[in-house]
């Protein structure tokens, strides 16, 4: 993990938020290859989820929701760890990490620990320049309520019927009093929610397990190792009482199983509560048969940062290379070609050859309405081991040959196999392998 | 601009948030349109700033950051309204809205108002379990911020060196006292901002009007009528002291001229406000002169919520149809057909006829991946008139003669004019128009 997050510093993937002021904890900054990495994860959710499908249309609503919306959702009540403070040294604790009650783990004293109290993880802030109590807000703790509170307009608009999903991503606030391990626990988050909503007509869990088919599905198309993932199905005891199926889909992190993402079948709870709080219509009205019925949801809900983490480590591997007598190593993110942050490298055999560095710069040009690319120049071997480091899968190489006959040769990351293309080829060439 | 709100809600652009409860002022939430609408301005901006240049890296920093930062931005002492309050009814007031500060504009006392005081734009949160003072954060006012603390890590990890720019999309939150103009002032809103640094060497006045004439040629690219947009020059007086020179970009809306985007000289301000607070070196070292200097800024801020209002109140037409005798009205959305949030709308000529039914929808089925299409049906002019409500360039209808020759009716939104065109050859037909 340490060579990960060295690499993801070094290579511009992901920096700690605010380093220069010494960082601000659970929060992180994407630099230029991890920005590129985490749109390409999102958007490759999003293709898949929403463009590809007819019954599932977009959405995105504020962070900053009017604040009965989680009195309805039950985030006030029920979302919070519990915190224990000593009264001597005045630090804080999660109940759930201290060994006993009795003694405080810092100073060492006895008996100075107070009870636990409930500590909401939901972030506050307050809108609006009166300072009055009706001010105060809620960030988000997650997409989904935006979607439910917006169920009667977004159906009507649409004009859309069970079954049918709304989509979203977008960034959710936690508390957490514990953030760790690099991006998984953090305290700002991205989510892409699918709140898919089905008819009352029995067929609810075969949409579920649908739902559990599309996206294995997803990851096993972006390669994640299959000995890594699993989805991991909760017994009636670990799902809330509303809730008829749930599956976590973890993968193995090197600290261990973390969780990228829930399915759930939610009932129909999360409308019922929105129609108790508010006082508004929320059911389904079907023009056809002239019924009214709240749908059931099916939730998948997948976290973009531990998505985005998940194929950065995925993708890690330092590799020996035996050739012949010599054995090298390298470093190589093997990227599934459609997430990679850099397509194709290209570069000319020798930077102080201008014919050779305009050809170069002439066809990363034409490429780059194609596919995302990259010139760099510098010695061969430095060349290809820096785009192995952030899982460049070609690399293009223009040399001597290429201003004779204008070929060009092509390096394939995974097997280090090198092609002769045609210039003109090139851009099909790619288009077929990315 | 009632019509357009009302058009807005109707067909799923734009949603009051949190409308069950309510609502909450200056917030608001993207319909299944309108989220796609936004998206394609985004992907939009980003395409041309970021993937088709070579000179721009991408970045993507979070909302909240060490509160430092904004000591050193100038946003804790200097980002605030004047407000006044009421002594005897408690409402508050921003000053430069009040006719005097004699008498309460609403309950009508004198002396009653108290002096004006600030009122910081910025909006609080707090960070950890800890409740002292060192945990309160704010939602960043600006995106920049968190380029500028992340200069160095990102210059050095992408081998970059000026003239470079760093790009980045994403939310900011204000305060503001009167949200207003729909989604125009809101507390909430998505920021695209592209911060270029130049070399001190005399061609940064180049490089800022290289970068006006860039974004003209986007807005104008996109379609947005030039006799309601306008470059307005900054004054020496209306400038930062630090700005050599600025340029805000406006739009004229229903309620008059109202800032898109702001493209700004700032010198070397910014970098070394944050060297200052931070007490590390953020300046540029360049390997090869082996110097050493504050690369000099050049800033395009564009507000993403106002470029898709601008982009629908701008497509916004009713238009009276003459034929023959015969006079009709429609609505229609002239959006550019690289961001309408449907670029093609196929219907069965009948939808009781199950082979025109099968085949409009395999069409659909078979253009899905291509480009953003709907399938719908009903009485001819009902669907045509939907389409042309939300702004889609192309319908296909598939009738009898379809199944006979395989060929489609194709009708274009602004001309109505109709093609005939092979089933076969639908694909590269709308590739070239879309």
């Amino acid at each position: 993990m340490d060579e990960i997050v060295a690499l993801a510093k070094r290579r511009g993937f992901i920096f700690q938020s605010s380093e220069i002021y010494g960082g601000i904890g659970g929060f992180f900054d994407y630099g230029p290859l991890g920005a590129v990495l985490k749109r390409n994860v999102k958007d490759a959710w999003w293709r898949e989820n929403v463009e590809l499908r007819d019954d599932v249309v977009a959405f995105d609503s504020s962070i900053v929701m009017h604040p009965r919306t989680w009195e309805a959702s039950g985030h006030v009540a029920a979302f919070h760890d519990k915190l224990v403070d000593c009264r001597n040294c005045k630090h804080r604790f999660r109940a759930d990490h201290l060994p006993s009650l009795e003694k405080c783990p810092d100073c060492g004293m006895t008996g100075t620990l107070t009870e636990p109290r409930n500590f909401n993880l939901m972030m506050k802030t307050a809108i609006g320049p009166m300072e009055d109590t009706s001010a105060q807000a809620y960030l988000r703790p997650e997409t989904a309520q935006g979607i439910f509170v917006n169920f009667k307009n977004i159906y009507q608009s649409a004009r859309k019927k069970p079954p049918f999903g709304i989509a979203q991503i977008g960034k959710s606030f936690r508390n957490e009093i514990t953030p760790g391990n690099f991006t998984f626990r953090v305290r700002e988050f991205e989510q892409a929610e699918l709140e898919f909503f089905v008819p009352q007509d029995g067929r609810d869990l075969e949409w579920f397990n649908q739902w559990v088919t599309a996206r294995k599905k997803w990851y096993s198309d972006y390669g994640v190792r299959p000995d890594r993932l699993r989805f991991y199905e909760l017994t009636p005891e670990e799902r809330p009482f509303y809730a008829k199926a749930g599956i976590d889909v973890e993968y193995l992190f090197p600290w261990g199983w973390g969780e990228l993402e829930s399915i759930a079948h939610r009932g129909t709870y999360d409308l019922d509560r929105h129609i108790e709080y508010s006082g508004k219509d929320l059911q389904f009205f079907d023009e056809a048969t002239k019924q009214k019925y709240t749908p059931i949801l099916i939730e998948s809900s997948a976290g973009m940062d531990r998505t985005t983490l998940t194929m950065l480590i995925d993708a890690y591997e330092r590799e020996t290379i035996v050739d012949g007598e010599k054995t090298t190593e390298r470093t190589v993110l093997r990227f599934h070609p459609k997430i990679a942050p850099v397509q194709a490298g290209v570069f000319p055999l020798a930077r102080n050859k201008p014919e050779l560095v305009e050809r170069a710069q002439s066809i990363e040009r034409g490429l780059r309405a194609h596919c995302r690319t990259q010139y760099d120049e510098g010695n061969v071997g430095q060349l290809y081991r820096r785009q192995d480091e952030i899982g460049t899968p070609f690399c293009l190489m223009i040399d001597y040959d290429t201003l004779g006959d204008a070929t060009v040769t092509v390096r394939e990351r995974d097997s280090m196999k090198q092609d002769r293309v045609g210039q003109d080829a090139l851009e099909g060439y790619l288009r077929e392998r990315l």
